[in-house]
């Protein structure tokens, strides 16, 4: 352990953002909007971080860059709050790679989902985490997303890899509640094992039902709204769990529908980050920042919506 | 141009294997089998070398291996047939690296499909694929295979990227010959672009209807056959077509139905590639070479089809 | 309006058990069942009963067998609960037909889905609600379930659909939650419309957010079960939503999971209710019921789950 | 078998087209426009007739305007060419009633697909099919189309069906040319089965490599194209053959390209038989026939064409 390295609680609960990778241009960080972004983050009250996820672009971004980003990040945390690190990779060794590169920088986890080039079978895939498992030096979360992998962890495999020490949990973005509540049942009474919720619109009931937390996207850029929408689903306050998620179902009808693809949300998210001045909003290939005219539908949402964020100078 | 490369003939014609790739362990390239393999390729006929794509497990292999085999097949062909590179890969700046050490070590052409994490738009695409054919070093082959990208070249696509001067064609693993037969249209009387077939069962039918050859998984195997079944297709000998499909068929229903999952066809043709001495059946993860079973049933076959091939003492 | 008709409370609110259909052979009504089954289901306190939906095997039934059916549960049901009947059809005159005999028999209202051949577009889909409605003597439930019909109810569509004045909601068992969400925010706070969900597990939690109720396959079999999950979430009594939320998911687990198709629901309930003693557990082609073998594991699931329903001798 | 019946050839080979339905209004024959559709079909030189297919709308037209449908194409047919009547259905019982009026009326064979609403697993759909034929008073072709039904018929399932004795062959639509191999290496050198091709592009390939026709849509619209290009690949003269298959895309890139949905062959194909003075081009719901503007395209690319089809007065 490092020591800028917080120790994970087991269970983890809460709101840990998944990231979004600032980019001056699309293979270069934005070094001043990542110290802003982080800061914006933290302030909200997350519980952990996870960078190099989905949201995070991390698939699309070249190594070095990935491993620059983990190291920053690392620094800037400063432990304050758990770091997790996306190390999904089609190639095996790539993945062993990034979490030694998370390892050295402090994190606390790593975050695995199914390679997602080869659709493998479930038996190859629990052969594959359990080998990949041993070579890794740190705690892993596994990540259900077969939207973008092809391939999910069914239950029955669940159980087998859920025997392994060194698994935390399942990061769920399958957007399935019933499989949600499959794997609230499979984990049961076991106290070491977390179950966090991908899609942010699903966090709140989730919670309610009984699951650890959320990697709510939008929390990058409103995060004290979801850090508080998590309070009170565990606080049991329905009349503000549904104010609240009104909240996030506007976010959903406004910001993240400006693009036309299924890259708006990211598209969206990055570029009112930019509007509010806390980083730029290069795209990493094969994505490209909004232009002009979406751009300023997404600074009308945001003068409408009135996120309560403190605007930076406009970047970008 | 290096010495070792060859000047590609436009449109490219003929069989155009997609090597798999030879594997010590999970990590290691089998050199000498690599050797072997190549040989036994060109001893064949064909009329290319396709490296790094689906069948050769591209994705899943580290890049420190990938550029180890580009550099080593550059050196084995020495130029006697084109050799083409797979550089597909979800970050923009590796597929530029990767086909930087394709153009130093002789190879004639790129192969790009779809970045195969987030699905983009098809302008997306379009902006992409634009974007990183300016800054190759080599010419390009698109490569589309949508069950494995998630995305693929809609013609209307097609039709702006076959206006980019160093496109030479399309790679189609669709399966989808409605599909072929759009492209040809598109294609026309243009000399210079050329339509290569993927799925090794559709190869002489697209020929028959004006394809110009394939990319065919099994002549790793049998390499012989599948020259010999385009040649007859370019001759028109609809006898002998039918009568190498199927044989061609036999090994669809035999050596690729042993395995049970999509790897089926891989760890088929890897598997065989052992009984018969050539290289060892090492895999990439997620996957693993078959068990003892499997491998006795490969065997059968292997007697019971007859391929004509010397075999070497059995490997792995 | 007929005698036997309930005036149907907008929004319909609560527990509306989507039927199983009784049946003696592949066509023919089990006519002592179908009266136990309304029965045991009336007797668990259900706010309405749904016949001749995806769980009624509607489309697998002849149309002599739905019209028998409409009827028979109209005079068992004698207004007592509101009557909704499913006129689903790829036929447009099959619908109305349907909608005529349900109106005729004292039903509180239709629910219909995409017709389920052919994939409507979107202006398709909207064009066809708006002239069926038209023609429709009762007021109608949209039912979106794009697994089955292959084409579900957009956001922008139901916008349009909603203005309709005979349209009194949507029954949802796309099991998407996101989508819940942006439909009850489209709902918002229009009185007059209900959100009724579709897949047994997700009705609690959608409840808890602000739906209206669930048309939940397991109350045919535990139907009390179901009334008072619902009237928990009502409440916001999460203790006890969680440990009945917890009930379901064991049926899921154990009567549900019984077979391996997906009829294996289907198959589940009907087998389970045979046990009891409640309905035969013939089934409308293209599926038979369980064998014996998967009898007795029912049967035996049924002992160790102790739902409390008083079993009637044996049925089948 | 009644007089007006054509004994029906084994292995039936040719084209056999799938005929559209001629409607006056959303549920009326356009009774007219069915007679000269009919001798303009037969004028073409076809080998069969096919009614009640997806391209003949079956599944959206009541069962009242099948039956009157199928009683008047037999006394129009008057045994000249064998009649082949779908009667996929996802009720049992009316898939019989079907059958029998196809009987009545004079069918050679009816033509089965999977029920499609309830996706079947192929222990069920085997036995279904089962079940049904032994019922049905005439042979019986499989119909796949997987896009449709949601379930096809796997190889295995196949060959189980194929042992029995009424079952002519299959017809495939799922546009799977690997597929269709494997269909034909299954029905080897059995000369009772026929293979007949759907997708119209995919008919001249198919039959050069060995299968027996096609049930081509287009061939609604220019019998004789059809019939050639099949007559064409029967004698292997491929300068001819892709002289045809260039003219049959041509077709797809302009007269099925008119509309934006799934619905675009249909309308397509409609419109322009309403253009050249041979029928009515209502379309039964969920579809509307093409506005003015839709028409005016398929006109003007009927000119560009210049089909040689003898216009009748214009209708519609």
């Amino acid at each position: 352990m490092t020591e800028n390295q917080t120790p994970l609680a087991r269970p983890l609960r809460g709101i840990v953002p998944p990231m979004i990778t600032p980019l001056a241009d699309h293979d270069r960080l934005d070094h001043s909007g990542l110290e802003r972004l982080v800061a914006h983050i933290l302030v909200g009250g997350v519980h952990g971080l996870f960078i190099l996820g989905t949201t995070g672009e991390g698939p699309s971004l070249s190594y070095r860059l990935r491993c620059e980003l983990i190291d920053r990040v690392g620094e800037l945390l400063a432990g304050r709050v758990p770091l997790l690190v996306g190390i999904t990779d089609t190639a095996f060794a790539e993945s062993v790679n990034l979490a030694e590169q998370a390892a050295d920088s402090g994190a606390a986890a790593v975050v695995l989902s199914a390679p997602y080039y080869f659709p493998a079978g479930q038996p190859e895939l629990i052969e594959y985490v359990e080998h990949l498992v041993r070579e890794l030096p740190l705690p892993v979360f596994l990540y259900n997303i077969p939207s973008l992998t092809k391939v999910g962890f069914e239950l029955a495999s669940l159980r087998r890899l859920f025997e392994l020490p060194t698994v935390l949990g399942l990061k769920d973005s399958s957007g399935d509640m019933s499989y949600v509540h499959r794997v609230l049942r499979l984990i049961g009474d076991r106290p070491d094992l977390s179950l966090l919720i991908g899609p942010e619109a699903l966090m709140a009931e989730s919670v309610l039902m009984g699951a650890h937390g959320g990697v709510s996207g939008g929390a990058n850029l409103a995060p004290r709204l979801f850090v508080e929408l998590y309070e009170s689903a565990v606080a049991g306050d329905l009349a503000q769990v549904r104010r609240l998620q009104a909240r996030v179902m506007e976010l959903d009808a406004t910001i993240y529908s400006v693009g036309r693809h299924s890259s708006a949300f990211l598209k969206g998210v990055k570029c009112a980050l930019a509007c509010l001045g806390i980083c730029e909003d290069a795209m990493a290939e094969p994505f490209q920042r909004f232009g002009p005219g979406e751009r300023a539908r997404v600074r009308e949402y945001l003068e409408y919506l009135d996120l309560g964020i403190a605007t930076h100078a406009s970047v970008g």
